[in-house]
């Protein structure tokens, strides 16, 4: 549905952070091959997020086996830095009783937007992203994606671990085409 | 996720209907082979289908391409059989706007509960079917499926279409199963 | 807010009913003197109705003091008559879990649209009516009214029967102009 | 309904702030006299407070006339100070679209608890408040209140005015009372 089957898979950018809450150690795209991962990137004061991105994101942090979806918040602060700092992203999360990881966009002291943000040319918050088990980006949205649609991405990209473990040769040559071309090469490897 | 994929596949019954709404002729499985189906089984004065299942088969008709998933809603009437009539719901459908297609599940003089329910061994409306590109009922769930849940089971199946495209040997062993057990063995029966 | 208080006040024209459900026995607006009256005409297969008015009046209904507040529902049928006969709406309330009473808007043979609909020159369904404790008409409003603006009114009669305890000789007045009027004098009349 | 009409009334304590946004001046209860007005107390990052109690303010700014109905916002912070000051408070009001006056509550260097709050005894946050046309705290209410129930509240107080028109004596004797007791005699002028 809202999938890029049609385009030119890209290898995911890997994300560049500064920080972490909920998770006791930094997280990345690389560790997560084999799971279909949600990056939801947010303002804590974009109202957009906290009404719509940010309610479904736990949501399906809650509903879905983390063996097999990975769901991950990404703080990617682009305007209002100095109220949207990590003391104050602490509160927003407690308060919220938000429990996925919630990673922070690394900051760019050249520019404001942070790093992740400007390696995937976000257009602004909120944003979602698919990646799918081989590490690919397949889903690259801004603005509200409807429970409907996103599922039916999620399904999609869940389906295809199915297909690539009855061909594993197929998994094995995505595999190393990803180490290949990395996310260095995309710009972004950590 | 809430496809069953772990159980033994079978073949969707086939509908047995007595009339139909929005389409020009009678819809039979059969005729879908290739796409995803969705059956939505509703009794037009069911508060659950009027608030919940009706408005989410009718988003799924407008949002997704017909030649990928068909949208049948099927009035399966087992209570207050005479205010649930043809005439009743035809006014409904054109009060609600809804445009899918609408079989009648056909009545069975015998029982309260009509044909088509009875096979599929429904526990009441609403109830949500999904089929697959090769007729196998993959999804059958009493009451209320959220749109996350509903999306990715779609998604699923959909995907499901692309694997067999890359191994048509499999699609066809397949279709020539069906064909063999066929519909009408599998879902005509009562 | 919502109610007429700059324009004359008209005596709220009697129910004309054909059955009652919900009630022991059939209510009449003049029973209901000293007491705010909501009435919520509708048509059982009207979306508008079942999607706001219905669940609004059965709230209003359950929460507030029935000795202050009485709430009627009113079957207004205008079309479709064949399939929202008595039996019908009966099946209706069941499944929906309707508590409030609900008259029948007596037929006109010669007419669609039944009697207190026409006497009320009623836009359509549904609409909101809200008769004052002297029972002058206050609110007659067609389509959706906002819970907020719906309580405002309610809220401001509310208070006026408070003014009325507090200078009787006004509602004493105001209780004999209704009666020399009367209720089925006022509303019998098209 | 929920307004206090059989506790002694009191007058409400003046507002103690320690600054404003959307209004080029302060703002005092006092100043307000001949209006219903509403007080929401909120903080910026209380999820019931964004999701239902800052929308419905909001509404009521919008929907009710400024000079029959006054709406001010409260920044009542008793938790997490730091990162709740004015200018994420002022990036909040911008981001949310928030029209109406917000005063901040005027912290108190000995308590986590400021003024104001302290003052009306709150509870936490979101509170209701509303003052009648005479200055008299007649709603206060911690948690959600319903569309429903803030109507009614306000069209009872808005239907005061009127009687009190009708009776001009109770009223010029109300304000004196007011004028006398003031907000000093209830503990918070400022």
């Amino acid at each position: 549905m809202t999938t890029n089957d049609s385009v030119e898979k890209i290898q995911a950018p890997e994300l560049q952070t500064s920080g972490w809450l909920n998770t006791p150690q930094p997280i990345t795209l690389a560790s997560l091959r084999g799971k279909v991962v949600l990056v939801h990137a947010f303002q804590m004061l974009c109202p957009g997020c906290v009404q719509h991105g940010i309610p479904q994101t736990q949501r399906i942090f809650d509903e879905f086996d983390p063996e097999r979806v990975a769901v991950i918040g990404l703080h990617t602060v682009f305007e209002h830095h100095a109220v949207m700092g990590r003391e104050a992203l602490e509160v927003f999360a407690y308060e919220y009783r938000l429990r996925f990881p919630i990673g922070i966009d690394k900051p760019n002291p050249q520019q404001v937007v942070p790093h992740t943000m400007m390696t995937y040319r976000m257009q602004g918050t909120p944003t979602t992203l698919l990646i799918d088990k081989a590490g690919y980006l397949r889903l690259h949205q801004f603005g509200h994606v409807s429970d409907l649609h996103l599922g039916v991405s999620i399904g999609t990209l869940l389906a295809e671990e199915i297909a690539e473990q009855a061909s594993p040769a197929i998994t094995a040559a995505k595999n190393e085409a990803s180490a290949q071309t990395g996310c260095d090469a995309e710009g972004c490897r950590t």
